[in-house]
């Protein structure tokens, strides 16, 4: 996986440096619309899995597809807070004792095993609500097209032909042969859409945006969107649960069908490195030119060691 | 209940009239739209979860409102489904064990007992996502700037402030007591939030409405949501589970606080006689004429049996 890296624009310092105040940004925009005003114990449970852990993957892909077609500020900055909310909200329930079952996450016991699992349920659906209400402020600083815009493509993202769907496949696969082009389509839902979704939203912040751009960055999120689920395939069998801040090793425990399980472990890592490829070509056709950040994530998604 | 009824201009018969074609579109479209091109066990369960099955309050109460703003058609109609989706998937997480752990409703056994917890929850996760979608259609149908607002409006009714915020604060009041103020909080947002919300979003569907008229119509909105959770209360008691089409008794029997055990029988059913005559004084304020079905509804709200 480290062949390609060599011709990132930017290494992984200059990622972070880029990273940091975008991070600043979200961290704040998030703490100041989570939880807020909400009933006591559900605020608490929402704030409690938001704040403070994850990597913000989403929120950066969006902000920096956005940089890259010049998008709408306060428009991004909304669509990454709202992707970060869908992606918590979706880690809350997965871990619930009727899924997965995880009393880890991000180094903390997680949302149900803290607040209980009736006030976990309830967050989860609180912070998907707010997801949408954050993309649909009052006033003027989002035009009302870009809102419906990207209320539409998270929808769709996280919906039964999105992320909820990739889920529902992931559960009725426990056990199950699956071939490659299953697996592919089950993580291009579960995983994958969303993190398209996130740079689809980023572009859908910008106007004017050439058709070939838009083109050229739903395939970057698509590449990457996979990639991702590859290197956790790949990170549930090589890394341990300290690292990961999850419980390692727990797919495989699961009898779940992985990239690892099908490809072996160098197929798994050639995948990725084939990924990020196509993730960079991407890139190249899409005729924008500031496109250095996203080139960064890409590496960071596959080259990750969490 | 029924002093009110004499002064209504459509009685029940006429209401059933007016209902009629509206619930069969509102059922046509469901089906076409719920559950369908999902992964299939999880489209099962959505449709299970949604069709042939509720009273339809809720998109009565948009398609009702928007007609009497001269509303467009289209947006209705997907704003009347995205209520009961919302409403629908509230009822698929409250019925799992963690919450309420009921087994029956509607007459049938709920989603979880049919497909297990995990695909229920998973279910009612997509539903919410749904919602947005319909709000959100590809071309000219909607307007963008209508989309926007109705999605703004069904996510703040569905999120912590509203409906979420409601259940948390319901979870949280077993076996305590509440005083009247406290009580209409918790249904205000529990129950109120969605069926105002039903209102406010079938007004926006029209253009050019007075302020006034919003106005009144949101105070037509909180007093039936306000009083269709009085009724609720009055019907545990009074109503047997094969009417009702759930399981009866059951907030007294949970140490719930209720209408009915703060006010005593008759003190709530004067109670939902006074809320109904508020939402019929907001019609008679509005200014808008074709005010004949909100009317009707209104008391079907209050005499209901089921």
């Amino acid at each position: 996986m480290t062949a390609a890296t060599t011709s990132a624009a930017w290494d992984q310092a200059r990622l972070a440096l880029w990273s940091r105040p975008h991070l600043e940004r979200v961290e704040q925009a998030l703490s100041g619309w989570v939880g807020v005003d909400s009933p006591v114990l559900l605020g608490e449970a929402m704030r409690y899995a938001v704040l403070d852990g994850g990597k913000r993957l989403r929120p950066l892909l969006v902000l920096a597809a956005s940089e890259a077609v010049g998008g709408n500020v306060a428009a991004a900055l909304r669509a990454a807070c709202a992707t970060e909310l869908i992606h918590a909200y979706s880690l809350v329930h997965d871990d619930l004792p009727c899924m997965d079952n995880d009393v880890l996450r991000r180094g903390k016991p997680t949302v149900h095993v803290k607040f209980g699992e009736a006030d976990a349920l309830l967050a989860g659906d609180a912070l998907q609500a707010l997801a949408f209400e954050l993309l649909t402020p009052d006033g003027d600083e989002v035009p009302p097209a870009m809102q419906a815009t990207l209320c539409r493509m998270l929808a769709r993202a996280a919906g039964s032909q999105g992320m909820a769907g990739g889920q529902a496949i992931d559960l009725a696969s426990v056990g199950v042969a699956l071939n490659e082009a299953q697996l592919r389509e089950m993580h291009r839902l579960k995983t994958g859409a969303l993190l398209q979704g996130s740079v689809e939203m980023g572009a859908a912040c910008g106007t004017g945006v050439s058709p070939a751009a838009l083109t050229a960055l739903r395939g970057y999120g698509a590449a990457i969107g996979l990639a991702f689920q590859v290197v956790d395939d790949i990170l549930d069998v090589t890394a341990d649960s300290q690292t990961l801040g999850k419980t390692a090793g727990k797919d495989a425990a699961a009898d779940k069908p992985t990239y690892v399980s099908l490809l072996g472990l160098e197929g798994a890592r050639a995948q990725a490195s084939r990924l990020l490829d196509d993730a960079l070509a991407a890139l190249d056709a899409s005729g924008l030119q500031d496109t250095a950040a996203l080139r960064a994530l890409a590496h960071m998604v596959v080259d990750r060691d969490r």
